[in-house]
C-alpha cells in the first residue's frame, strides 16, 4: 500500500527500506538532478532546528524542488490562527511535500489528516518520532559497515544512551532497529529509562560500563537542559561522570565499536569533546552527510 | 496608459480586471512555467503575514523567479534607516518586483515614488488597501459563479461584515466591487461601520439579519482582537452573538449564497466553526488556491 | 597560490584584483547566468544585515546557484552549540560557499579552519574586516573615474571620516587602498582615530576642512549608537556639526571630488540629507549595485 505520510519509521516495510538505502547510497555520491523539478516543499517549523530545516531544504533544492520556509515565530498562529487551519490553508497552496515539526507529541499525525493534497513528513515532534533521524542513522550503521543486506543488523547489539523516555530520536531508532532485528541496550538515568521500553530484543541498563559491553555501535542522545531543572538529572558534571560517553569505556566495546549522536553535541556532557572530534569514531558529520542523501531518497519515494 | 505601481485596484479598467481573471484561470490549472525566468521578486515585510508573503513567493517561483524575502525584524530599520532608503537599497539590487507590506496607511503609495526600477505591489498597507486580496475576492466569485461577463456582478448583493473601518480588505473589496456595479451591504458594529461609506451602491446596517436579505455574497472579515481593547467590541461572545455568521443566518440569504473570508479564521467568532468547514458554502479555502493563480496572472499583467 | 578562504583583501594581488574588476563591470550588464548553477551557498549570519544577506543572495541566485539563508536566532546556537561545531554541520550538508557575518573580530578566520569543504566569505567580522565591503568600494571608485589601470588609484587622496577605530569597512579599505598606493587622510574624533593608524601613505587628522583639502573622494562611515553610550561620542548633533559631510565642505575637496556610504545613512548625523540625495555627488546607490556585480566577479574567481 502505497505511504501517503510519513509520520514514523513503521509505515516502511523492509523492502522499502532496503530501497530507500539504495537510493540513499546513489545520492551520496550524485546529489544533483531535477526529479523534483516543478514541485513545492514547504518546511512548516513550529520549533526552531537549523539542522532539519537545512537538511530538508538542502534535500529538495539538490532535486530541483522550490523550498518555501516557514518560521512559526512569524506567522499566523500569533494572530490565533489553530494549527488545522494553517495546514489546510497550505495545502491551498498546492505544495508537494509539507515538512512538519511541533514541540507537540502525536500533533503531526493529526495534522496530516488535514492535509489532503501535499505529503506531510514527521520532522519530529514532542517525544514521539523523528523518523528521519532513525533513517539516516540506521542508514549511517549500514553504510558504514559495508552491509549488503538489512539481514545484517541481526547481529548487532546497540547501545542508545541517555534521555530515552523525553527523546524522539531514541523512539523511532528503537522502533526501526527492532524491526531490523538488531538488540538494543538502553541506558541512562532511571528516571528516564523506565522499565516498560524492556522487551524480547531491548534490555534496559543504568551502569553504563555493563551496558556498553560488546556493543558494535553506541547511539548517545542530546541532553536537554530542561530536564536538570525539572530535577531528573543532578547536575551536567554528574551526567558526564556517569553517562557520558569517553574513550576510556570503549576499552568495553567492540573494537570496532563507533558512536552516533543527532547533534548538536554537548560536549563533554554526553560525549568526551576528543571523542566527538575523531572522525574514525564518532559520525556526526557522516550523519549529517547522509541525511541529505537519505531524504533525497525519502522524497523520491514518497512522490 | 500602462501600470507601473500596483497600490489599490481603481488603477484597473475593466478590460485590465477581465484579462486579468482569463488569465488567473489558466494559472489554475497551469500554475508552472518559465514566464518571470531570471525575473527576481523581493517581498519586503513590515509586519508578519504568513499567508499574503508565502502566496507571492509560491506564485512568482511557479512562473520560475527567484524570490529573496526581507523581514524587517532582521533588518537595518533597526539600526534606524528609514523606510525611504531601504526602497532605494533594494532597487540597487535591481529586483523586477518588490511587494510591500506595511502597517502604515497610504506609506507603500508613497515608497513606491522611490521606487524606480522595480515595480511595487502592495500586499496590504495599514487600514488603506489590500489590493491582490480584493483580486481574488472577486476573482473567487467570478470562477464559483461560472461568470463569463464581468457585466454579471451587476446583479450580484454583497455583504461585507464586520470591523469595515479598519479594514483594507474591506477598502480595497468595497472599491473593486464598486466599479464592478455590484450592490454592496455594509454590516457591523456602529462605531465600525460609519454611515460616510453609504453610497448609491452602498447601503449601511447595523442587524445582520436585515443585511443578509437576498445576499448572493457574504464576505466576513477577521476581527482584531485589539479592536476589543479599545473597547469597540464590548467582548468576542457578543460580537458572535450579533454578528457571527451561522448558518441558522444563511436562511435570510439566497439558497445559494456563499460566503469569503480573508483569513485566519477566528472560528465561532466571525464565522460558525461546522460553517467554516463546509466546503461548498464557505471558500476560505478557495480564495487561498485562487490567491496563487490571480497573483500570477498580476506579475504577468506588470511585467 | 589559490585562494581557499576569503577572510581580507590582502590576500589579493593587484593582478587577480583586476581580473575581478574586469568580471564585475561584466557582470553589470549582464547580471544573469548559469554559473555556478549546481552549487549552493550558505549565508550564515550571527549578526543581521539586510543589505549583505540580500546581497550574497541576489548574486548567487544571479548565477543560478540555491541559497540557503540561516538566521542565528533560530539555529541550533541557542541550544548551546558551538560556531565551530555549527560550521562542521554545515560542512557536512556540502554547500560551496559559506559567508560568514559574525559581531566578533578575527572569528571568521578561525571558523574557515573548520570548512574543508565549502570557501568561506568572510561578511564582517566584528570590527576586523569586510573585504567585499573594501571591494565593492573601489571597484565603484575605479568604474566612477573611468580608471583603465589600478595604477590611477596612486594620484587619489581619500578621505575616510568616522569611527575609524571601530569600523571594519575602515579596516578593510585602508588596507586595500593602500595596496592600490592611494594617500589617505583619516579624520574623526580623537578616541576613534588613534595615531597607531599612521602610516607612509596615511595620514592622521582632526579637523575634517584640513582633511578634505583636495580630496578625490570621501568615505564616511556609519555611526553606531552604542558608541555614543560609551561616551566616545558626546552626542549625534556635535558630531554633524564637526564630522558630517555637507555640500558647504566640499569647496575644499576636488571639483570632482564624490562620497561613499556603506550604508545605512544616518542622515543629518554622517551626511547631510541633502547631499545623500545627489546622486552625482554620492554615490551609496551605486555602491550597492556594484555590490551584487563585484561578489558576483569574487563567487566566480574563488570557484
Amino acid at each position: 500500500m502505497a505511504i501517503k505520510h510519513f509520520i514514523d519509521v513503521d509505515q516502511l516495510s523492509l523492502k522499502e527500506l532496503k530501497e530507500i538505502f539504495i537510493r540513499a547510497k546513489y545520492f551520496c555520491t550524485k546529489p544533483q538532478n531535477e526529479l523534483l523539478k516543478g514541485k513545492k516543499l514547504i518546511n512548516l517549523f513550529f520549533e526552531n532546528s537549523t539542522r532539519t530545516r537545512s537538511a530538508f531544504e538542502i534535500s529538495a533544492k539538490n532535486m530541483g524542488a522550490e523550498v518555501i520556509n516557514i518560521d512559526i515565530s512569524t506567522s499566523a498562529l500569533k494572530k490565533g490562527e489553530s494549527e488545522k487551519d494553517t495546514i489546510y490553508t497550505l495545502n491551498a497552496m498546492s505544495p508537494d511535500f509539507l515538512t512538519i515539526r511541533h514541540v507537540e507529541s502525536g500533533i503531526v499525525e493529526k495534522l496530516a489528516r488535514y492535509s489532503e493534497s501535499a505529503t506531510v513528513i514527521n520532522s519530529g515532534d514532542g517525544a514521539h518520532a523523528h523518523p528521519t533521524q532513525a533513517l539516516l542513522d540506521c542508514y549511517t550503521i549500514f553504510e558504514k559497515l559495508k552491509f549488503n543486506s538489512l539481514e545484517e543488523f541481526k547481529k548487532l547489539k546497540i547501545v542508545i544512551c541517555g534521555d530515552i523516555i523525553n527523546s524522539r530520536v531514541a523512539r523511532s531508532n528503537i522502533k526501526l532497529l527492532n524491526m531490523l532485528g538488531a538488540k538494543i541496550n538502553l541506558v541512562g538515568p532511571a528516571p528516564l529509562v523506565p522499565h516498560s521500553f524492556a522487551d524480547e530484543n531491548i534490555k534496559i541498563f543504568y551502569d553504563i560500563e555493563a551496558a556498553v559491553k560488546d556493543a558494535d555501535v553506541i547511539m548517545t542522545l542530546r541532553i536537554q537542559q530542561e530536564r536538570m531543572k525539572s530535577c531528573l538529572i543532578s547536575s551536567l558534571r554528574d551526567y558526564y561522570r556517569n553517562y557520558g560517553i569517553k574513550r576510556e569505556l570503549l576499552k568495553n566495546a567492540k573494537k570496532s565499536c563507533f558512536i552516533l549522536h543527532p547533534g548538536p553535541i554537548n560536549r563533554n556532557v554526553e560525549l568526551e569533546s576528543e571523542l566527538a572530534d575523531d572522525k574514525d569514531v564518532c559520525l556526526v558529520l557522516n550523519q549529517v552527510q547522509n541525511g541529505i542523501a537519505v531524504r533525497q531518497a525519502l522524497l523520491e519515494f514518497l512522490i
